[in-house]
């Protein structure tokens, strides 16, 4: 048996159709997907994916706030199941990969421990976790940070989208409100394979990135306010524009980000004009910032950074600038064991293999913090993601759910 | 009677009461207005200034576009009417005065010659333009700029809102398609009262604005394309962000403005990202721009040099701008003959008055090119409009009425 397991492959066939098959869930015109979390089509999604484990044997649990749990029995039910998975929703504007490779191949890995008639000594555990995208709610990989402790079930069933809809209404109308309380499902480990979302892994041509760390992230809620008046009458002298401040705050945090580089990044991604007209001067406009850096230290003085900015564009051109750190995600170090077991699967398999630094929050950022957590990256076409022309290869994501499986196997142990 | 005439004075307590009378019509909770051009409030004003017009014996007619005139019979038919009055629609966060206070003022010049039995030997029309404002169609005082021949009908009927409305199908929503041929209703002259909507008559405590000259406008529909990509992952030095485009683009504006000061202005009054989300870089911008000045050749400068700013941006930040002058309103003079006549009338009345020039578009502006045309000022707090804390005082309103009065006395002539 050990001997056919070290031999043993995923089928990337099975595998690319399954991801082309979901990825109709909300297809959109330029091949991308839209499916926002807690949507018709993430019910839709989610249903797809219910059967599909139902047929694969597993045993299919809900929590509190919709992530998804199949169960495959292991020989020694004693032990903490070894998690794998990621998540099905995605952006506004998304592609076919991001998270839906990471929850299809462990879909994958269990089909393919069915076909070779494999037992585990652990049992293991397929995840989809709600919400990882965060663009219909706040935070990102909010059901994964509440597994983890950082928020209670009820904070996050309260969080409403720009609607007003709560995530309590939203998984009651598509029917994913579960049962089990949160942290029910215990795990003993977590594995998640990603897409990069980045461009190393194709500039050095390599198939594996070996994840051993995540960058820490700070989500920005800013207001402006300045005096709203007639585009016409009102002299450049006299006015307390707050488009002007706006845009020298848009400045400021790309400028910040930079001097704190190279790997550090800020953006300024929402922005919003309240009562908008042609011939008014903005009076008031909300804007969300996006700060991120793998290093602590540095999160901190870019955020002392942009706090004085705006402090001295507020005095300057006489407006309120308010900036709210909604959302606060340390640096992740990923555990040297797990990292080190996904290092050797992809070596053993031939991948040639980089270690690398996530830029993205990650629900396996989140289980970090409770279990022994790892991540593995395939390269995407020109580090593109969040954005209909997200692209990766069979190839690719074959070789990352071979490493996903020879990793799930080298941690919960084969029946021999 | 010419004595009577002369000492004839507006009812200024029956004019601010008409006004606060009207301003229920979309008020708003911070005590301004929000009656879109054509919406179901503008159709309260219009129905009730209709009844009122017919009340004071006056003949209603509405043409295609909407516009409403109320003819007042003179002595000699044979002779064009005096045409006086404004607009009922406001911005979307507008004030109680803003073409109000000139619209009513007419209608209270008509109720003051009735109350004193006076017939003009030329006849009165009294008007309400149809879309002064522009912010649910553009342009701005698009019914009179029709009548001015600037627009044919059919071209304006097709203009449409954000919601794809045409502005014929708004006329048929609220039943003011009307059947007179726009044009149809001929003027010998206009006269247009306007809170002055900016800050000098109160800075100088003058009473009367004695417009003799409208500031040139062009209005700009701009576009960024950059590319839309993670927040987390993409480099900042391999970003085509197009929020630090759009916020260069309005600190040019911003600061070209300036550069060919005193009197011109330049504003970025409305951006919308596309598929807007916190984490990821915008790809694509819509925006708008508002540039004014008195001066022709100054509008062209500006125009030169944001082109040139906007070509600069593109090229370092590897973005496309797009910069499309939808409208150019070449600046306004006001009738010589006309004026003075605004002049004599604040004197003979003894209010303080100064020669101003108006920096907002207003519809005595298009009338300008094609009859004699003038306009009266009256102050505004804090030079404060297109906002709900626009104000006025009753006393201004009614001394700008009784300039009005005897603006139109001295035009139409009175039968002795």
């Amino acid at each position: 048996m050990a001997k056919t397991a070290s031999n043993l492959q995923i089928d990337s066939v099975r595998l690319w159709d399954t991801i082309h098959e979901t990825a109709k869930f909300g297809a959109t015109p330029k091949g991308g997907v839209r499916r926002l979390t807690l949507g018709p089509e993430d019910k839709q999604v989610r249903d797809w994916f219910r059967k599909a484990c139902e047929a694969a044997g597993l045993e299919v649990r809900v929590d509190a706030l919709g992530t998804m749990f199949g169960l495959r029995k292991g020989r020694d039910m004693s032990k903490l199941p070894v998690g794998l998975g990621s998540h099905l929703d995605t952006q506004p504007t998304g592609g076919k990969y991001d998270g839906v490779l990471g929850t299809l191949a462990a879909l994958e890995v269990v089909r393919t421990l069915n076909d070779a008639g494999i037992e585990t000594d652990a049992p293991i555990c397929i995840v989809n976790w709600t919400n990882e995208e965060g663009s219909r709610f706040a935070p990102a990989t909010m059901a994964s940070a509440a597994y983890a402790g950082e928020y209670t079930t009820e904070n996050i069933l309260a969080r409403t989208d720009l609607a007003g809809v709560s995530v309590g209404q939203a998984l009651d109308d598509i029917g994913y409100r579960g049962n089990d309380a949160v942290g029910a499902q215990k795990l003993g480990a977590f594995v998640e394979l990603h897409i990069e979302q980045g461009p190393l892994l194709e500039a050095e041509s390599k198939v594996i990135g070996v994840v051993d760390r995540g960058q820490g992230i700070t989500w920005y809620d800013g207001k402006i306010v300045g005096f709203e008046s007639h585009a016409g009458t009102t002299p450049m002298p006299l006015r307390r524009d707050a488009m002007g401040a706006l845009a020298e705050v848009a400045l400021s945090v790309e400028r910040i980000a930079k001097a704190h580089g190279p790997n550090a990044v800020g953006t300024l991604g929402e922005a919003v004009i309240a009562n908008p007209s042609r011939n008014v001067i903005p009076g008031e406009i909300a804007f969300t910032m996006d700060v991120r850096s793998p290093d602590a230290d540095t999160l901190e003085a870019i955020d002392r950074d942009l706090r004085a900015a705006c402090a001295e564009i507020a005095a300057r051109r006489r407006v309120d600038i308010s900036v709210d750190a909604i959302w606060r995600k340390p640096p992740t170090i990923f555990n040297d064991k797990l990292v080190d077991a996904v290092e050797t699967a992809a070596k053993s398999l031939g991948y040639s293999n980089r270690r690398i630094t996530s830029g993205a929050g990650h629900d396996a950022c989140n289980l970090a913090t409770v279990v022994p957590a790892a991540m593995i990256f395939v390269p995407c076409k020109d580090g593109i993601s969040h954005n209909e022309l997200e692209d990766a290869t069979q190839a690719d994501c074959g070789a990352g759910a071979n490493v996903l499986l020879h990793t799930v196997l080298s941690l919960a142990g084969i029946v021999g």
